[in-house]
């Protein structure tokens, strides 16, 4: 009945203190601890060690640290009995939406233009200093369904491009067998889509060839979507006006990539959104708690789906 | 009872076509027209040339066309019974609160930071990369009243400063009196105010030592507030950690001001909102006529507050 945590890319010690702070009933190691890990039902990662799930014959519950599960989709040890969960909430969805709406501005008021001004100390107010305002988002759970509602107080137009159709004030819903229409709709492309295998390489040539000239696109969902060399190629074709990204295929990005020189590319580090801890926390418990009750815990992974 | 347009900085051709496709009864010139001026009763100006307003001894309205009075307030010759009105609208406020959010963005999710991490190729994930949420907003007009709501909508804590007490749920409104007390609570400080004689410098080194250490600047107001030198050196000395402007004091800003190549300031031109001529040109219409019929323009500028 007790709790593991584990990850080679994370610092632990301030999740290990906030449980402890939050429960101290509950029992909680590290890998290294010297834990029996047959105790052990729960394990709660990001970036596990290899082989971890084949050493927990008693496991029942694996917690994602984060939103993402794609760091635990990717491991073929997962026991077929184990439920998958995840962490939600506006600790979540909040700094997500922000940064987002940042880097739509970003573009949409041209910021990215008169950096590139601001260099050449060029003072131009042409052309139109506002760029279109048509948000197409790919993925509508609950962070893309926060974004919409946003953009929509903000005055833009908003298309949702999801597995199933969505009722969101405003928004338009696109099914995924409407990607070609949904795409022929926008000029900002917001990429919120979990990483599964349908998703893999996504954001590549045969995709940006459909998107109105001059779209621009943002991805804060996993490198897993993107091909880089066909971002700096469309951009190059003028099919896309620029990037904003903060995911890349390898992390962190290589020196050695072009994308780092590129001046129609932004780069954030894999930030837009940091898991709270403190929200965090409560609900991987809760979840713990519910598996030991034989309940199920309240956000779910669909391990056909992947997310 | 006719209607002369004047400006030495915009061009008029947009403007015209639009007032006569929108109302081709009202007899509508140019300066150069060779009209008799005796007849012009409204003058719709945006930095009109010298002079002008001694030539119209029948002047009754002086509309701008914009938001800004200060270019008409300047003018000596404005004759003492004449009206002052100026455009107002969502037109206005949309872009006007888009562009503050953009910038507010930009700072509070340090991609002004990550701008420079990008020209060196550094992947820097730490530390935390949301900054503080408290945004003052100097001026609580219609636009400083629209961007507050939206930034409440946003997860932001506002503060507000205005001559009047303001009524806005969520947001915490201080008077003029109040000023340090206002600068003391915010990391992040926006500026709305009208350009009035107490208003020229004051985003001022006597100011910026009021703030918490580290506040972020943002001015789409005038530039007639701003004392650039103060701004570098607040700066140089961390009191501000940096500074986004699109107004400033002479415009366009030379090439050689040291603002250009500052790493932590971002400029724009002069561009936070343009007037939307289709909306504009009902407003100004509508308050012609009012002023024939001896009615009051909707929007009456104040002359002795100077907006």
């Amino acid at each position: 009945m007790a709790i593991l945590i584990d990850s080679v890319s994370k610092n632990l010690i301030p999740w290990l203190m906030a449980f402890k702070s939050y429960d101290d009933q509950e029992e909680i190691y590290c890998f290294d601890d010297g834990v029996d890990l047959k105790k052990i039902t729960t394990a709660v990662v990001w970036n596990h060690r290899s082989g971890l799930f084949k050493l927990l014959p008693n496991l029942k519950l694996i917690a994602s640290l984060g939103a993402g599960v794609d760091h635990i989709m990717n491991d073929p040890d997962i026991p077929t009995d184990a439920l998958i969960t995840r962490v939600v909430g506006e600790g979540l969805s909040g700094p997500m939406s922000n940064f987002c709406i940042g880097a739509i501005l970003h573009h949409q008021r041209q910021f990215d233009k008169y950096l590139i001004d601001k260099s050449n100390k060029i003072w131009d107010q042409e052309p139109n200093p506002e760029k279109g305002m048509n948000v197409g988002i790919m993925g509508m759970g609950a962070l893309g369904t926060d974004l919409a509602q946003k953009l929509i107080y903000l005055g833009f137009k908003v298309f949702g491009l999801s597995k199933s159709r969505k009722k969101i004030s405003n928004v338009v819903s696109y099914l995924d067998s409407e990607l070609d229409v949904f795409l022929g709709k926008i000029n900002i492309l917001v990429v919120m889509l979990p990483a599964t295998e349908s998703t893999r390489g996504i954001l590549s040539k045969k995709l940006f060839d459909k998107l109105n000239k001059g779209t621009y696109l943002i991805n804060v969902a996993r490198g897993h979507h993107q091909v880089n060399e066909d971002i700096i190629d469309a951009i190059e074709e003028n099919q896309l006006s620029g990037a904003f990204l903060d995911v890349f295929p390898e992390e962190p990005l290589l020196k050695q990539s072009p994308l780092w020189n590129h001046p129609k590319i932004m780069i954030t580090p894999h930030i837009a959104v940091v898991t709270k801890i403190n929200e965090a926390v409560p609900q991987i418990i809760e979840s713990h708690r519910k598996v030991i009750a034989g309940e199920s815990p309240e956000i779910l992974v669909d391990r056909i789906k992947g997310y």
